[in-house]
């Protein structure tokens, strides 16, 4: 009985095959099997429950794959995998080699555009569109489906300015239901609600402003009315804008009630809605954490500080002093090209600004840091939030480009923590006046102190920027490693055999680097591995390169890190193990040297 | 008699001791002050000439500097830098060791904010009015000055979605002049022009959905109109938004009437407006033609080719394009971002898409080519126009990090051809049927090849990917340079004593390298020089480096190229002597290895 229609749908052809009055059933079947997988094997809950009767009602009006379906950011497109004939592959959501957790053109032809990162959605749809008319393909439908929190980012808006005087066939579909991954924030979404609300007497005309044919609000949980409306905007020529309200969450009680924690929730109870709680004690801080409550206590101490976050007061844990502070902690939505200028601007001005950005984000704020920040040697303190592996999230959100794109950049710090107390320790030296913009990048996930917290806190040590320290003696070979890889590295000297061979320095400075250390250390070694959990290319290890190549030494260098590939989506652990740079592999590797 | 007025201004303060009667006679002044400088000196005309008024006005309303004045952009800042204290500097504009063609803080007190790069005023203005705010000083005013072409990218769109959220004390100037450095473009663009003719019955409402104070929009000539409003303006609090509408070149009629030519006319008669015609003959083509006739001439034999600038169409020469087939040649506006993920979104439906950039604007999409092509391995063609030194626009114009940015993403190639030929010939490969995405960079600027056009357009060879071609056999000293900085060497090793000792490779393939001839190469020579018009750190010679090490080759590498700061302003000739990557830098470095 349980997933009755559900289990005949292998492809949109199946669904269009079903009764419209049955529609509704194929939801319910549609939402609870989310429920029971994501309970047990996790990922974005709230999503993808928000967007069933949306999701079922695109597929039974347009003819995907030939219509062109394009999901922005793809948290939401759960629904979409198991109705286009992963339903059987969607417990292996994740997972090393399963389907992914986003929209994906390797994995189906109804992926029509890889995603991850938010608001591309508009303009691959545009190009799409573009393309279909060039080619005198004039009835393909190319439809874009975006929240309202990814609407509000520049690029959304640089799509539409675009598309409104196009005569393309677009239809973009505004899920408006007030949240991202935290609430939606800024002048947009308060227009927007005052919009669905009924309140605003200029109702729709910003969206009209931008020439498109706007109709809306609907309520998106009402299948027959979102089937009955894409039907008619099916016929309608040119760029189309449909406004529908949709519930975060919906059809589970505790998600829709709190939608932050119910985003991604972990595991939990598929009947009652309960999160497991792990039993976190004597477990060390989460990196966010030791981010959070330090920028809190140090904002305590100084009201220069200011904090900024694009979009991820929970995710980056800035909500701590936001919560305290709220006119010095902003969230300035999806908008990582103004946070970074706004830091400038307010850096002008003598505030002391942590900008806490995502690595992987950071790359939509690059030309910002480069001219806004660098090039007037404006002391923003950038602090790049889950840089390196960052596991099931995939090959879209790993930030390991980030050394080798910030190194290049004149008058930049670069700085990686091996672990809490020296991520504590730069966030403080940080505010003491320094004279040149810092990125200070650290993983997602925990770390390796358990006691953080109760022992350290509070006591704060300056760091001398571009100081290294030898962690280890040895005789043979010198290992230099950048970050918290460097527990990598300790743990697998230590079962090697014969580890008093092995030197370890910790170079937490990618840029300054220390020089005199290097010195030292390229004249007592004529082997010397690099590790860091970034690209070979251009990264540390290159930095290393160029030092030994301008003063002239000739120790045989070997760099790890990420190879020149994209990495797909897995658990850290074995990631790392495929990129060689686990534990296990380093050991093998300081062994047979 | 000349310059009465203005000979005795020296700051703003002593401008506001003039009588509000003799405005319109300091505007004369001023802006003939302009046209007479610009003429023999050469600059960015018509963007200054169209703000005259306004920026008397601002000066004399204002009280800059304790005021805080953020013009967008900066082309349009000459009026403003002769305002305040540099007027007898002002004819060095542009000129290595001279004032800056844009504001510049490191040069005045008044230029509270670096500029170059569009679209960055609203954020960095709002950094400023919060930090205001959180010192207490609830009466300090923040002014950003946008013009429309700006205004429209996607940055300003998130900087004004957060500023309607705020309480900030911040005045918004739109400079409405419908045009950039060409026309403007896109739905805003419409929409602004229906309230300026009065036609728009939804009038204004679209800034005011934002949460502005709107007014205007006002007639930006009439001095005394814009006092007024702006004095009305100074006593609001919150965000604000003034509509002001202007022409570009005021003042000058063949600049009024060719506004593109006369963005930056070079040389040109004061009193008639006339510019010099250089003589062209037997020059070599400029790249920008290159590009665009090659592009052309391709796209009337491959229907699938499309071409896409933001906002770049004279200056990238894709106008070629644009005026033979209009629906496969794109101007999207100031908006890389939306630029790249539209080719990318067209590259899905088997279109082949030459998206130009200049290379310091491509920093602007750095996420996109990352996330929408490189991930997707979409074989777009991204044309990376100016790229190296550029010269006189300076520091914020170089398109010096590309090489660095672009390495580390997987599935890149990148290419720099030598010369005319090389770029015209990839550009005919490119669109053979690529498996990657490609990024071919150019410098600004003419070529080596006078008779190019007449000799070799339409005669295409393919190029293999990856090859690199040794140009001339040595003994002692293998040099590898990349790009169009070839021709340097060419020249020095031809001036140096011993030219049959230095070998000469050009690798026009960053990536992917050549590696049998590397492998040829280090088994010949001990000494080897890199050479590149890019950053040391993290570029082509630190791909050189990557390979040797991980080779286990011990061959004394020296990398020359741009070095690690921000480089200045000047002509490329002066740069170039600067980073000793000159002509007689490398006779002196090839004769003393």
């Amino acid at each position: 009985m349980k997933n009755n229609l559900l289990q005949n749908i292998n492809s949109p052809s199946d669904l269009r095959l079903i009764d419209e009055a049955q529609l509704p059933e194929v939801a319910r079947e549609l939402r609870n099997f989310i429920i029971d997988i994501i309970a047990v094997k996790e990922g974005h809950l709230g999503a993808s429950l928000g967007v069933v009767e949306l999701t079922i009602a695109l597929h039974y009006v347009f003819d995907t794959p030939n219509d062109l379906l394009v999901w922005d950011v793809g948290h939401q497109a759960y629904g979409h995998k198991i109705l286009t004939g992963r339903r059987d592959d969607f417990h292996t959501n994740r997972q090393l080699g399963g389907i992914s957790g986003f929209p994906k053109r390797d994995e189906s032809i109804y992926d029509t555009f890889g995603v991850g990162h938010s608001s591309t959605s508009i303009s691959a749809a545009l190009g799409m569109a573009i393309a279909s008319n060039l080619k005198g393909d004039f009835e393909k439908q190319h439809i874009a489906v975006i929240g309202d929190a990814s609407i509000a980012s520049g690029m959304a808006f640089e799509g539409l300015n675009h598309a409104g005087v196009t005569d393309a066939n677009l239809l973009v579909i505004l899920n408006d239901n007030a949240i991202g991954i935290d609430p939606s924030v800024g002048a947009l979404k308060k227009y927007l609600t005052a919009v669905k609300e009924g309140k605003n007497p200029r109702q729709n005309n910003m969206i009209k402003s931008l020439n498109f044919d706007y109709s809306g609000p609907i309520d998106g949980h009402d299948i027959f009315a979102v089937i009955k409306e894409l039907k008619r905007l099916q016929k309608i020529k040119g760029p189309k804008f449909l406004h529908v309200i949709t519930t975060k969450g919906k059809g589970l009680k505790q998600a829709e009630e709190d939608q932050v924690k119910y985003h991604a929730p972990g595991k939990f109870d598929a009947s009652t809605g309960e999160i497991y709680i792990k039993a976190e004690e004597n477990l060390p801080p989460k990196y966010q954490d030791v981010f959070g409550l330090t920028v809190l206590d140090l904002a305590r101490k100084n009201e220069k500080i200011i904090g900024i976050t694009p979009a991820m007061p929970s995710g980056s844990s800035l909500n701590f002093m936001m919560k305290e502070f709220p006119k010095r902690a902003f969230d300035v939505g999806i908008a990582e090209q103004h946070a970074v200028t706004l830091a400038a601007g307010m850096a002008t001005q003598g505030m002391i600004v942590y900008c806490n950005i995502y690595s992987t984000f950071l790359q939509r704020a690059y030309d910002q840091v480069i001219h806004d920040v660098a090039l007037q040697n404006l002391p923003v303190i950038f602090c790049l939030d889950r840089a390196g592996l960052v596991g099931e999230d995939g090959a879209t959100h790993h930030g390991v480009f980030d050394i080798a794109y910030l190194r290049c950049i004149p008058n930049m710090i670069i700085y990686a923590p091996r672990n809490e107390i020296e991520l504590q320790n730069i966030l403080y030296t940080a505010q003491l006046g320094l004279k040149h913009p810092i990125a200070i990048r650290y993983p997602r996930g925990r770390g390796v102190i358990p006691d953080w917290q109760k022992n350290y806190q509070g006591i704060y040590q300056a760091i001398e920027i571009g100081k290294s320290d030898c962690l280890k003696q040895g005789s043979k070979i010198a290992i230099l490693s950048n970050g918290t890889i460097c527990n990598n590295v300790t743990l697998a000297i230590a079962k090697t055999k014969n580890p008093e061979q092995l030197a370890h320095y910790d170079f937490p400075f990618v840029k300054p680097l220390d020089e005199n250390q290097l010195h030292s250390i390229f004249k007592k070694f004529k082997t010397i591995i690099t590790i860091e959990d970034g690209t070979v290319i251009g990264g540390f290890g290159s930095a290393i390169l160029e030092f030994a190549s301008t003063n002239h030494y000739s120790s045989q260098i070997t760099t790890l890190g990420i190879p020149d590939e994209f990495i797909q989506h897995g658990n850290v652990a074995e990631l790392q193990q495929y990129c060689k740079i686990d534990v296990k592999s380093l050991e093998i590797l300081f062994s047979n040297f």
